[in-house]
């Protein structure tokens, strides 16, 4: 299942070719991790608070088709793999029409829905790797520090599969 | 009145202060134009294809307290002052909660709407001042080059005051 | 006197119009501001780790030309006013030669010159507002909380006009 | 043999958790590859007002350490891979010292110099994928459209491996 969340392409992210800047899908990939991880009813940031970082260890997109300003995005987004010290996320960004984009109902930046097949035409895909980490930058083990944290995301995880 | 568009902030968006770094507010008083615009029925994208651009002459911004990541943001706009040549907006950022949010309904960064009295936390004040230029960087006559464009954001701009 | 201090402009920082996005200048007056202070000893990292803040209040921008894809980039910056609480800077954004930009010598980024009048095709001018602040994000007198890194500023303030 | 460029860490570029938003990474690449191209005697300006385009197909960042506001990066950069229609980048982001930073000379932003062996501390490698478009962002082959620039390319490609 794939985690959907839409927005629009502000023009402070084209560049001078007149297409969105490559380093920006980065920003909309951790757009899509934090709205799918908030519509599993986590926030990233208050992990953070309790001192929970999920830095970036790799990061990598695939760019087909160009998106350009004030077009309709969605990014979706779902869990790749899980481990107690590692998580990984696949993406899909895709440019949706107006149409598209009333289905899932919801308010501002907070809609989501969750679904099987991504609509739209395919813009990129990407993958980011993270490692669980203190506010001291050190590993941690997520299922001693916050084994409920673990637990949920994993439920969700194998949910997803089983 | 008001024209009010909610988004929330990024990672991407925030410092090493922990806030959102100050020339972002300057990227998201032109979404609150932007959206604003495509609510009155115009969309900045069109005009631009037909060769009118409206680069921003002049910027200014008061920070009263700061944004941090996650949280949700209006922006409220307004037309400040209008002439054939000249464009003017006033802008104010506001830190919202999640109850405020849902009051607008809508979809994804397309909900807006208008009103009286902004509500919630003030965080910043701001303006801009844009002229109506060609695709050759010239600038133009609004109500000649595209009259029922001026037309469009005169009538508004009066109703609102009359 | 002004700090005049050299880069090139980045793909990243222009956008559609072909142009560099207007927010990206408050970025500009920032690396302006920093070089400056460091021209003169001090280190804004530093003075961030002992615990001195200095968040911006306010910032203007007035923008004459545009700064187009690799263009050679001169900030000069320049102190406007100084108390026990409050720091303000002026800014003028110009575009130079490779010739102008050999005169200084220095290494990258770190080359910095002093001068009386600014060189270069006027593209925008600036000014930013700031209040010394502590990491509790409460308002300090510099003079009381680091007496010596005032007198430095002040030293150099009157310096200038003197 | 790889080259260097060097740039201090901008505040623009950190987030909330004090380190270097890792999506500003692609864009120091960019940096990178710009500065090759340069100190080769081509301008990727140039070559776009020729109507040459070089967008980006793929993108790739392995994070070992963070990178700090304020602190002296390199980018080293090489072609790894030379074709009539594709071209690819590989890269090494590392945190100099004042004293490695000297050793290029060179004015700002400009200075590059060609070395065997990456110094510094690595904090990220790096790879992208390109392939040369027409303004109509169509498909071309380099080796037609512009075979002096292919020639060129293809001769430093070879000098660095013969």
């Amino acid at each position: 299942m794939w985690y959907k969340h839409r927005f629009r392409v502000r023009y402070q992210e084209t560049d001078g070719m007149g297409i969105v800047y490559h380093a920006n899908y980065l920003t909309w990939f951790e757009i899509g991790r934090t709205e799918m991880i908030r519509s599993l009813g986590l926030e990233y940031r208050s992990l953070e608070e309790r001192g929970l970082l999920l830095p970036v260890l790799e990061a990598e997109a695939k760019y087909r088709n160009p998106a350009r300003y004030d077009n309709l995005i969605a990014v979706y987004t779902r869990i790749e793999s899980l481990s107690s010290v590692r998580l990984e996320f696949a993406y899909e960004i895709r440019r949706i029409s107006a149409a598209d984009s009333e289905t899932g109902g919801g308010i501002a930046n907070e809609s989501f829905s969750q679904v099987e097949i991504p609509q739209g035409e395919l813009l990129a895909t990407g993958f980011t790797r993270h490692a669980w980490m203190s506010k001291e930058w050190k590993p941690i083990r997520l299922n001693r520090e916050a084994p409920e944290v673990y637990r949920f995301l994993d439920d969700h995880y194998h949910g997803k599969k089983g």
